[in-house]
């Protein structure tokens, strides 16, 4: 560890728990002592490492394709989860953080719709257009600008101890891939994400119209976590329910806390079972407003 | 490259291709030059860094455990591929190679009810049994002594040149993950293979009773490769008809053939479109006879 360690925290109390799991689990000879290769590190994407209000970046990007889609086809408006989007129905689109079977497989259903057949080029760049040219409707700046500082530095910190770092988000694993590597410094093969299946044909590689595994979601962070690297998390961190069984499944859990109405926002909803499951098991809140003394790594520009 | 590189190998025609090829794409400013991040490297295991004869070692280990089962419950040796098993009818078996939909699904399925419901802490524990205790029948060592000293100087040549290298075989991936640290000096995320799926209850990892995608053979390597990594391999090793894809997709192809019967196995089976695409594609082949000094790592102890 380097003495510019964590700049972007103040020395509180999740600063001090994180610097000290860090020296325990790579000090040789000591009680807590990892070998480096059980050193997993997972981390979700949405409002763990970027801004996920008003809504998750990745609804942004889709919506706008649905919106799309629906007018080529205007019977689909009387469908889910087009007719949600169309009617602003938000209780309906929710049902993903409370894991609602009906919701998410609607919404699988329409993601594998949107981009079965096509390429992962193409993905790629429909995915760069949106990161160039949309922006986030409340701070008016592109999503990729509202990544946060604080949580790069840990995710350099973790890397710099030989921890592996991977993220997993409920979010798109091609969605991540994009902007993995230039944005976190991590390998696109450490994104997990709920996933569509390919099949390669004709020398090519193109998508198939069915998920692979499950939604990357609640038990399903743990299982794809195991399943992509034959581990369980050492250290973890997240901000929301659907998080909760990976933090359990980790030794050093980290709960974002998004308390700062000022520079972020504040809210709670979505992660009330988290913060009590925190509470109870002693994960390691972090509270935005009280412990970081920056927030975003590209905004406000100084 | 250090003056000791590939050390196993004769100064031969693959060799010199492999060297050539890994100077070009790591020579910033050359007409081949790979940034870093885009250099995956993919290995086929059975017969491409490991024996596979008189059948491939994981073969082995599951047979055992069916004829257990089978002794269980006599009227299984009715069914397939159990009745294969016992009649040692090796034509039935050998469908995987030629990845005959019904051989494939039958054997999946015998998969899957073997570990359903299993922890891969006891699964593991299986396998290490099994690696120390059991041995390869024709030459009386452990299978794990039998992996090629060649192959292993060639992973650490691509590692140190920033290939990232991973082995995708047909085998299982939880049964390769047990060993690839101490075998390979790759990490467990680093393996793909044909996987069950896994379901996350209770704080623990348990198999689910299906497979997670395809199996991983033919098509089914690029397709697992790209969903791990994102990428298809600009590196790739393999020895036989299941690995035609996988090379196809890659820039730089190994085919490793067995034509040494004096140090381990002459063999075509299973191979013959593989050496006539390398023919027609100009794949680098690897005669084992030719251009091999040492063949195995472990045996025969000097």
């Amino acid at each position: 560890m380097t003495p510019d360690t964590l700049t972007s925290w103040k020395d509180g109390p999740a600063k001090r728990a994180i610097l000290d799991f860090v020296t325990a689990t790579t000090t040789e000879g000591g009680v807590g002592f990892v070998p480096a290769s059980d050193r997993i590190a997972s981390f979700d994407n949405d409002g763990t490492l970027w801004v996920e209000q008003p809504l998750p970046p990745q609804f942004d990007f889709v919506f706008r394709r649905w919106a799309e889609e629906v007018k080529a086809d205007p019977s689909m408006a009387q469908e889910q989860p087009y007719k949600a989007l169309l009617e602003k129905d938000m209780a309906f689109l929710e049902g993903v953080a409370t894991q609602d079977p009906e919701v998410v497989g609607t919404l699988l259903k329409a993601f594998s719709r949107t981009w079965a057949g096509s390429t992962p080029a193409h993905f790629d760049s429909e995915v760069r257009d949106w990161l160039e040219n949309v922006k986030q409707p409340t701070l008016g700046v592109p999503y990729i600008d509202l990544v946060y500082k604080p949580m790069l530095e840990l995710l350099e910190l973790l890397t710099a101890n030989e921890f592996r770092v991977f993220v997993c988000s409920g979010g798109g694993r091609d969605f991540m891939r994009v902007f993995a590597e230039e944005t976190w410094g991590i390998h696109k093969e450490n994104v997990i994400g709920t996933a569509a299946e390919y099949t390669f044909a004709d020398g090519r590689i193109v998508r198939a119209e069915h998920a692979l595994g499950s939604l990357d979601v609640g038990p399903g962070k743990p299982e794809h976590i195991f399943a992509a690297t034959g581990r369980l998390p050492l250290f973890a961190g997240g901000n929301a329910d659907v998080d909760i069984e990976m933090l359990e499944a980790a030794r050093f859990s980290l709960l974002v806390n998004h308390d700062d109405e000022a520079r972020e926002f504040g809210y709670v909803k979505g992660a009330e079972k988290s913060l009590e499951k925190a509470r109870d098991l002693g994960w390691t809140v972090v509270s935005m407003k009280d412990e970081w003394i920056a927030v975003f790594e590209k905004w406000p520009k100084t």
